[in-house]
């Protein structure tokens, strides 16, 4: 495998474990689990996962892979903290679109070239990209995949 | 930037803001605040931290970067669980060990090429590596970071 392929290849793993480690948790807890603090006065299980979820979905813009599928969740799960936003969601129907946004996700992955993945997101202006070329879809994978450990580390503290 | 270089900055870019994120973090609390519990009945902060630590420590032969700087931290932080060996390890303490841990490890990094990083890490075998060229270097570096934001995440719900 070339050097670059090979190394598209290590962060995409990386987001496959941590992904595949996140759905596991999230879905062994049940609707009464889901609804309790991962400690006291933070935030319940259902927040963090569609908090993942609402950030899985923002993906698919900032990465040019199309429209969202499930924008409504940022309201209730990204733009506003947990319990500020009443909602009825239950933990098959965050299953399912945790599911199909994995899925999509991963097929969008698949078809990007190592140039493609040096290409600029789409939050950063062809300006700003010229001095921080850094600011690319790379960088976008490998910050959401943090960012699913940091959040799958602090539900993983609500499991018995 | 030549693609593979530019992926491999895309990495050492998202360690480098994991590291600093945890170290800013963690330099922030007194000695009294590190020893207590991130929630009820889990580990203490300074633990995570010396986790962190020793997990940074054992990544210098693990990349065949040479010997250990802190190998005693592992019976405390790593291969025991919290409270089970006492210690007197002060923040500052711990602060000049983390400092000096990311000095060398960021030194290292920068020495290692495209190719370097897709050498197997010290913990795999020729054979098995043969089958599973995903052992590299490059690996350790994305699992340690998204160890780093596991660990963080947890750190941080204990910030008022």
């Amino acid at each position: 495998m070339a050097t670059d392929l090979s190394l598209i290849d290590g962060a995409l793993r990386s987001w496959r474990s941590s992904m595949d480690r996140a759905g596991k948790l999230f879905r062994s807890f049940t609707d009464d689990e889901l609804h309790t603090e991962i400690a006291p006065g933070k935030n319940r299980l259902i927040y963090i996962w569609g908090h993942l979820a609402a950030t899985n979905d923002s993906m698919i813009p900032l990465l040019d892979f199309g429209d969202r599928l499930f924008p409504e969740l940022d309201t209730i799960f990204l733009t506003h903290p947990d319990h500020a936003v009443q909602h009825e969601i239950k933990a098959s129907a965050m299953a399912e679109m945790w599911q199909r946004l994995d899925e999509l996700l991963s097929a969008e992955f698949t078809k990007l070239s190592p140039s493609g993945w040096l290409e600029p997101h789409q939050a950063v202006s062809p300006e700003d990209f010229k001095n921080e070329p850094h600011r690319n879809r790379f960088a976008i994978l490998l910050g959401r995949t943090t960012h699913l450990a940091h959040h799958y580390g602090q539900a993983r503290l609500a499991k018995r």
